[in-house]
């Protein structure tokens, strides 16, 4: 029975599309926010499916967080990308949806594992928009699977408390320098900015920024500064943990700034900045999002290129760049210690 | 061993997305020509994968037909799509692929069956972009259901060769009328037409344009002419068979013009003639497609309305009108015998 | 035989297409920025047509030019823009095309003249990218035409000299303030800005910018800039003459940067510059585009409000005032000149 109704709220769902040129810069590598927003897609799919199976409200799910992401391998302009989720864990107000992508190149039949991702999502009920439904719970194949699962969300809890405070600060504009007046490959020459009115084929049933949009946004940022620093061909290499603590609505002004914290030999590693603007209403201001993107330059080949070191100018940059330098090695040890436990 | 064969050839493949507010009209209903663009990405990408699994040269898939297509139920903004495409029949030459179309409402979980499509797909070689490619033979579940396919190819490679003659006749411009000078629903005051120029996102990587993006474009001049015609929401209710016979390439400007030719009490034909002209080019301007599409007109409830009859003005509009009413009543007659048969 | 000719080089285009709800602001009105880059792309299908009736090179047709452009009412989501355009005047190395806009509601069948717009464009050779063509003259219906064409001609030659001295001049960077601690109304408080990777999609065949990218891409930060001035829905109400002097390539970054120079009481004038960075060559970023854009604010059955006074600091925005306030009664002088003239 339970298996019956396991398969009855659709456990998985796939999606693929062709990559056309306009998903990727001029050499053909697809850009990262093209695969986040798909990746996302599927999750608000799934998850909004699911939430929905419960006799009470009808609802949509909200993005509330995206773990850590590695980009595995560059994507191309004609590949098939594959993105397929699945809802791995549910507790009473919140969905882990897992999501697996991969490439497919339909001339030569070969496929690659480029990403995997795990999003929280939230369902927020249509009648009334602030109200959290409750969440159906999944049944696991295993104990130890649904107990692996509630330590990921308590984890993951954790550190949305933390940002969440982060947030709370005032807002530090980042303002964007005059650019001529600048060294190279200092932080202020390749700071960049970009603003958006909040379309309707931006947002969900329930008005607000679809979490793979604002995504997009971020790494078509990140990606200016990234080519700007190194002025060759760059591709994301990884995106951060991103949280969204507030939801985002139609007609709001999105600001998207990035500036460049840290350089190791062959990366690059971008703060972005998402602020909201509620133009037409009384409300104010609010950062909306914070995340950070890693990005590598390639060869003609798809090698990694050596990337200039990053010109550190003034006290805040220099404990900037440290933090990163810990996130960096953080991140390094931690693909080690996986490579070690899968051999 | 041949079923692995078939396994490895991947036989079907599943496409989906949320329904945006840019993929429907002002009442919320889903374009016709959006469901289209859909299922022709879908047939590209299994008949273009099946036709590389031979071992001689790379080759991409271009659209040489769709059969008739009826669409059951309009889509909403909101919904997911589910597009899912089979190779169901290969001839020496040619690929057919059979694609069901299906609309799921994630908030009440109810789905629907909206369109039914059977495309044929030729493979074009990547190195010679005129030779055509040989393609591999798939595994049929019985002879029976291999026999029947050579039925559908025989009788659709017929009625290709019919258009192909009449599409070779000299081209008779569809001119656009001063509209305001004409009386109201005659054909010259509905009739419209609009250019569209070739981008690189509209091509495959051959460089010629989808099928799909092409009749996207149809079904959104039908549509106006529609429109225009009964002033109501109208959706798309079927299209005829369409014949590609030659590829357009990056860089034309198509026109894509539409004439209202049929009414009867609650449906309307319209005409569509897709001409090609490659600007830059020594080539001279060639009608690329023509097609039928029939609308009808939906009330607030999405029930059927009447549609207000064609004005006819002229010899030439009486006979398209009375060739549209006997492809009318064949599909009728056609209707009526397979509900029949399901019976 | 000159009528023949004449008609053999396709005198004329039309482009029809529903607004959909992307093309519009949250109340419903279409963007200015969507009319002008319907307007560029009927002005370089028939421009590129007409300079390829030619026997020699192939070439594409550039944006030099746009006269000031006046929006005569609002257009709204659901109804169809007719986007009519003809070439009136060549010169050896030139074209002229004007453009109307009309838009027309279905469902009343409404129809309204939105824009008339003239445009130049210069012809480059598809071999050479910077050779430019001999444009093929065209017939005159009266010697009268063809000498108001000649004149039209030498005054945009003028005037297309001066901006480009102009534009000469070291590039004052347009910063952007901390917003959050200016003042109400100020002009720090409204100013914006925002990057754009340039895309395949953006780009003619030879690879550079669509003149009606750049414009869309200006009248979306103008439109942001005197939102943010006035809180209220606005439109853009008319667009000052703006000079292409150089090509922007595929793969530049684009800044484009917005700031409010003049209020009266129903308007205010909105100066935007876009400035191009060619970031993967030798090549130095250089300012590619500068105009003025006026909006106005409407109420919610569109009549036009009263918008808050510019709050001015320094004796630099003071200067820009008076400026724009010199420009503002010249326009004003102009229009009821030329409606006492048409009485």
């Amino acid at each position: 029975m339970s298996a019956a109704k396991s398969s009855s709220t659709s456990p998985s769902i796939q999606i693929c599309r062709i990559m056309r040129p306009d998903d990727a810069n001029i050499v053909g590598n697809v850009h990262g926010g093209t695969i986040l927003k798909m990746i996302e897609e599927a999750g608000c799919i799934i998850g909004t499916r699911h939430c929905n199976t419960q006799s009470g409200d009808r609802c949509v799910a909200a993005l509330a967080r995206v773990e850590r992401t590695d980009f595995l391998h560059p994507m191309f302009i004609g590949e098939v990308a594959h993105v397929s989720a699945e809802i791995t864990y549910t507790s009473k107000h919140s969905v882990e949806v897992q999501v697996n992508v991969l490439s497919e190149n339909i001339l030569t039949g070969a496929k690659k594992v480029t990403n995997k991702a795990a999003l929280w999502y939230v369902p927020f009920s249509i009648k009334d928009v602030d109200k959290i439904v409750e969440v159906p719970a999944i049944d696991y194949p295993s104990p130890e699977l649904q107990e692996e699962g509630r330590k990921r969300y308590e984890a993951q809890k954790m550190e949305r408390l933390e940002t969440k405070e982060r947030n709370g600060e005032v807002i530090n504009q980042v303002s964007v320098p005059e650019r001529h007046m600048k060294e190279p490959c200092t932080v202020g020459c390749s700071q960049s900015s970009l603003i958006h009115l909040v379309g309707p084929s931006d947002c969900t049933l329930l008005g607000f920024v679809h979490g793979g949009v604002t995504m997009k946004l971020m790494d078509e940022v990140a990606g200016i500064v990234a080519h700007r620093h190194c002025k060759t061909n760059i591709v994301t290499a990884s995106v951060d943990a991103i949280n969204f603590h507030r939801k985002i609505n139609k007609g709001c002004v999105i600001t998207v700034s990035g500036r460049m914290t840290f350089t190791s030999n062959k990366s690059m590693e971008i703060e972005v900045f998402v602020d909201a603007d509620p133009l037409a209403s009384e409300e104010g201001k609010f950062r909306a999002v914070t995340a950070f993107f890693t990005y590598i330059s390639l060869d003609k080949e798809n090698r990694p290129l050596s990337v200039p070191p990053l010109n550190l100018e003034g006290e805040e940059e220099q404990k900037r760049f440290e933090e990163g330098k810990v996130r960096y090695l953080q991140n390094k040890a931690k693909r080690l210690a996986d490579k070690e436990r899968q051999q």
